[in-house]
């Protein structure tokens, strides 16, 4: 079962080979990854940041307590949620939708109002809650992709989003960074690769009600 | 790819085969992948509740719109995330992560001393939020590893967490409904399962810095 094995073989890497690179054709494959995931009404209300330029790496590193994942890692992907509302994000998501699946216009319209009529209602906070979930949607799936190709990964929310914002910009983009992945390959001196996991028995994380 | 191709499989389910059940030995390999998912610090703080009482389940399907899933899928389970910060639980968790990765029980007193002084910083709503979101790692995995064993499934976000509070008794546990999956097989009925995804170009979700 390849999802089991996947999950078995991963785990958070705290040093990367900084001179080993992830392929474009792996790299592509993770993005289709992200793209493929599940997300609420399937608005897909982020966007990812690979970030390449070292220069702003060093600076992100800083904002991170400096850890070093961020600089030597072949890839420093932002995800990045949307802040507030728009309802021109709805309405090009139902154009999209009518197109593909050959719905009739009148029911795009529709359906983006009732969403849009939905979502309007949430305070900007449920609405920020609810937006970076959805990211974690994804990154649930992208650290399975990276154990299949075994690339390894390090999911990382040790960092400031506000030094993150001020580095990239990215209020101004309606953008917040919600979480952080870096992927790459592991370096030989990484002495947590060899440790076993830690995890609950089921019997105490599932309970037959 | 297998992670692809499931993700590309999979779609959220509208209309389940009531009469078709998820077998014991595919549910513990679901179990397994919720289980192995990464969370922050590996702390694990949820409960899935899996819901098989029909009484419960009608009812719970009341605090959910209505939808069909909650009743007619083979399971429906719970994902309920921690409320509040209990120190006790991440010294039971340093304490199970030194004996499996057999550390010295001094650095697991001090690694349960920073995590907790880290948490008991956080203003509550900011914990909630934060264990709310470890919930959807899980999800993404859980969505992959279904759709692997040809297992349908429907996260699910629109139900009322006050009502399956009410229902389930969650507050009494320092528990709240984060997310709800419904899994199972489609029902031919489902006309949704033929529709093409609507996704993104990547060029629009990913932005090379």
């Amino acid at each position: 079962m390849k999802t089991i094995e996947a999950l078995k073989w991963r785990y958070a890497t705290k040093k990367f080979n900084p001179n080993r690179k992830i392929s474009a054709q792996d790299l592509e494959i993770l993005r289709k990854s992200v793209n493929l995931a599940p997300t609420s009404y399937g608005l897909q209300m982020f966007k990812v940041l690979e970030i390449e330029n070292p220069e702003l790496r060093a600076k992100l590193k800083e904002a991170s307590w400096g850890q070093s994942q961020v600089t030597d890692a072949s890839q420093l992907w932002v995800f990045c949620s949307y802040q507030s509302h728009n309802p021109a994000d709805v309405i090009a998501f139902s154009t999209r939708k009518a197109k593909v699946q050959s719905l009739p216009s009148e029911n795009a319209q529709k359906y983006a109002e009732f969403v849009n009529q939905s979502l309007s209602n949430q305070p900007v906070e449920a609405f920020q809650n609810w937006t970076e979930k959805q990211t974690y949607i994804a990154l649930g799936g992208l650290m399975i992709a990276c154990a299949e190709l075994g690339i390894d990964s390090c999911p990382m929310e040790g960092f400031s989003a506000d030094q993150y914002d001020e580095i990239l910009g990215l209020s101004a983009q309606n953008l917040k960074a919600a979480v952080v992945v870096t992927m790459g390959y592991r370096s030989d001196e990484d002495t947590t690769a060899a440790l076993p996991k830690v995890r609950k028995e089921l019997s105490d994380l599932f309970v037959a009600v």
